[in-house]
Parts: C-alpha cells; structure tokens; sequence
C-alpha cells in the first residue's frame, strides 16, 4: 500500500525533489520523469521506477494504478501525496499528477552493440537539454539505437531532456564518451562518420550513407570543430535558401536522421 | 548620443522589461530581440530597433556601434546602461550586452502574397514559442516564405520565440488567423494544403507536392484536428519505426519541409 505524504518535509519527498539538480542525479544515480504517458512508456519497454509519487484529486487512471501496483510488488517506493507536494517536486505551477524516479543506466560506451541498428546519433557538447531529448525522440522515431553524447554536454537526465525524448529515454541507448575515446571505440569496427559541415560542396541528398551510419551533431553555437570534421568520413552539407547558415541543433539531426534513411529505402 | 542609466527605475528600463509579457508587447506593439547575431540580422534585412540599449562593460564590437548610431540616426533611441540592468530587462542572468526593442510588424493575412515563395508554413494552435521559433529558423533555412498562426497560439514575439528564430522573426511574414479565415483565403487561389497524419497510407517521401504548398503542423499534445485533416488537399504519414508515434512539432515541421523542396529539386 502507498503511503501518505502531506509533509513537504518528509525525506522522500525531498529526495525525489532533490532529482531536479545534476549532482543529487549523479549522486543517487537517479532521475525524475513526469506524467502518465512517459511512466507507461517506461513501462510499456520494461521499466518501472524506484519511486513512485502520485495524488489521487481528481482520481488514478487505472493505467497509473497498475503502474504503482507493479512498482511496490517490484520492492519500489509508492507515496501518495498532495498537487502541491507534486509541484514543488516538479518545479511547475500545473505538475503532472504521477511522477516517477528512475535509475540511470550506466551504459559504457564498450557495451554499445553497433549492429543492433543501422543508426546512430552522436551529439557533441550539446548545451541544451531540450535539444538532447528531442534528439533521443527522432531518434526512436527513426529507429536509431541511441544518442552518443561526446565532451561536456548537458544532461540526458535532466527533467526537461527527459520530457523532450518523450519516453525515448527508456528506448533509446544513451552513453557519453570523450572524443579520443570515442574515435577509438569507432574505428574498432565497422561504421560511416558523417558529419554536416558548411565546408563541403557534397549534397546531404545525394550522399551514400554506409550502414552502421553515425551522425555527427554540433554544439548549438560553434557547430564541429575542425579537428572533428577532419575525422568524418563523409560531410555533407545542407543547402540553406535563406540569410542564416544553420539550422536548430535537433532539427539538423531530424533531417539528416530521415535522408539518411530515406537514401536507404530506394 | 546614448544616454546613460543606472537606475532600474527609469522608464525606458521598465518599458523594455515590461515586453517580457504579452500584455505589454500588445500594448505597446514592440518586442524584444537579444544580442548582437540577431541584431545585426535584423540590420542585414533593413529592420532597425526603436530603442536599443547596450553596456560598455567588455568594449562595445564596432557593428554593434554602427547598428547603435543608425538607430539613433533613424530617430530611435539609445541607452547605455549596466550588465545588472540588462539582466533585469532580459530575465537572464548571463545577460547578452545588446537587446533592441522592435515593432512588430501588422501583417494580415490578406496582405500575405503566396506567390513570393512556393512553400508556407502554417502551425496550428502551438503551445511552445520555442516551437515558433524554431520553425520560422526553418522556414528560412529551406525559403519559405512565413508561417501563418491558425488558432490561439503561442506569442511569435515572445523573447523565447525571437531567441530560437535566430533572426528568421525578421525575415519571414508572420501571421495569425482563425482556421475559417484562414480556409477562405487559402481557397481564394492556388495553394496545395498539406498535413501530417496517421491515419493515411501515404508516405511522405513519395507524395507529390504542388506550389504553393501550404504545410500544416498540428498542435504539440493532440496534433491536427479531423476536421482540420479533412479539408487538407494531401495527407501524408512520416513512418515511424519506434514505439512512439510522433514527433516533436518543429522537428516534423523541418522533415516535412526538406522533404518538399527535396521532392521539387528531383
């Protein structure tokens, strides 16, 4: 049986809301997702959270209930709180009403299978995390294996990549890995380095793209250092029609991500 | 010559924080832009600020000194003031050393020439001005030529919005109108009007695609309403080989518009 929170003092409570700063995520492994529709996405590829915080104004959605059933016979956490309790977890006037801490997966990037999809991306230095979950969410859609987030990066963990990927956090691979570290791990097997560069005179559309395909991200403001580009084995460019020369970070990926399996269905 | 303020109470100070709200941009009909790139892409395509404010803390970049005199040249009115300030007006605390207040340009839809570009985009009802932003960046990237706002939407001058266009709020038309207006003038001439959907079997990449092309985006949460579906000229699916069944709105939007001047470039 949940047990009943009104205290926003009670340790779990601070605890699931302490999940909202990068270092109480990396201290406890954990990370928060919010809201029914990821929580059952989590479920519906296997995992359920450590904790469960949930409130019952306004009812549970049987789903929900199911969810927090299958938690506690796991040997989770169910509480049962107030709306305010929730949103002061969530940092948001309008909380979700089910919230869920999950443990991280500490994926090496050793243990990444390469074969098991045609597709990767990889991310360099992405400062945003919206971008980062939006990449893990066309990244599914795509069916890629996951997201390899080179140098400093923000967080995947964090709660609003984690309400970007849409649940994709739970399907997608996600690993990070220095750059030399990285390059070693690649060239030890097969795989196309593609990057997108203004340098370059090759066509993202007409550009033959070798399976397993990894594409290659820039930070949001400098887009790939030089020395990144000179290591792809294939750049390309994306015509621009009008004044600016870039697109979104996530947007670029989305539309390299579909030409390259577009080019693979002719 | 600029003016300098230090106080946080002096009126123009408040006037440009006071465009951090909708209200006020409404009322006033200005918005806010952020630092120099954007600034200077709004010079590039003949837009000046009616007020511009900047510090010197750091030097100020001789382009930022000539988009100050010409403001100040054109009848527009420049403040010198301090970092602390800047923060204040812009909500942030690593402040950008520039920010310009602009009027937002009164376009109707009727004032909207659909034969200066072959490709439109039209968003209904988006909830996230990063969204907006984002689009419009993608609007001008593959040479739309503006993104028309069906519904109640999120504000296209809000400083989230102006921030992700990355300039592209000065280059494409924007507009707003309700679905029936809307429908009246796109059937008013030529126009191929364009949604997303599951619940066609045609696949985005093989459809074809007449000029104008109208791309409708629906909503983030509930996507396009059946009735908006039903009076679409084309339907078409973007396939999704993982568990989730859509994408990030701006992300469709950018793959359904590469994907469109692709097909014409055949």
């Amino acid at each position: 049986m949940p047990r009943q929170i009104t205290s926003f003092s009670n340790e779990t409570v601070k605890r699931l809301r302490s999940l909202r700063e990068k270092k109480s995520r990396r201290e406890q492994g954990l990370f928060l997702a919010e809201g029914l529709r990821i929580i059952a996405e989590a479920r519906d590829s296997g995992t359920l959270p450590e904790i469960i915080a949930f409130s019952s104004v306004g009812g549970v959605h049987p789903l929900a209930a199911e969810i927090i059933e299958s938690t506690e016979a796991r040997g989770g956490e169910a509480i049962e709180t107030t709306p305010d309790i929730l949103a002061k977890m969530s940092g948001k006037d309008n909380p979700q009403m089910l919230l869920g801490a999950y443990r991280q997966p500490a994926v090496a990037l050793s243990e990444i299978d390469r074969s098991a999809s045609p597709l990767w991306m990889v991310a360099q230095a992405l400062r945003d995390p919206g971008n980062i979950g939006t990449i893990l969410r066309t990244g599914d859609a795509v069916g890629a294996g996951g997201l390899i987030l080179i140098d400093d990066s923000a967080d995947p963990y964090s709660v609003e990549a984690v309400r970007a990927s849409m649940g994709a956090i739970f399907t997608q691979k996600v690993t990070q890995a220095r750059w030399p570290d990285f390059l070693t791990w690649l060239r030890s097997g097969p795989g196309q380095l593609v990057g997108t560069s203004l340098k370059t005179e090759q066509d993202y559309l007409t550009a033959v793209y070798e399976q397993p395909c990894f594409l290659l991200i820039g930070n949001e403001q400098a887009g790939l250092p030089a020395e990144y580009e000179s290591a792809c084995d294939l750049l390309v460019k994306i015509p621009m029609a009008g004044r600016a020369d870039s697109l979104n970070a996530a947007v670029a990926a989305a539309v390299m991500a579909f030409q390259v399996r577009a080019s693979w269905q002719r």
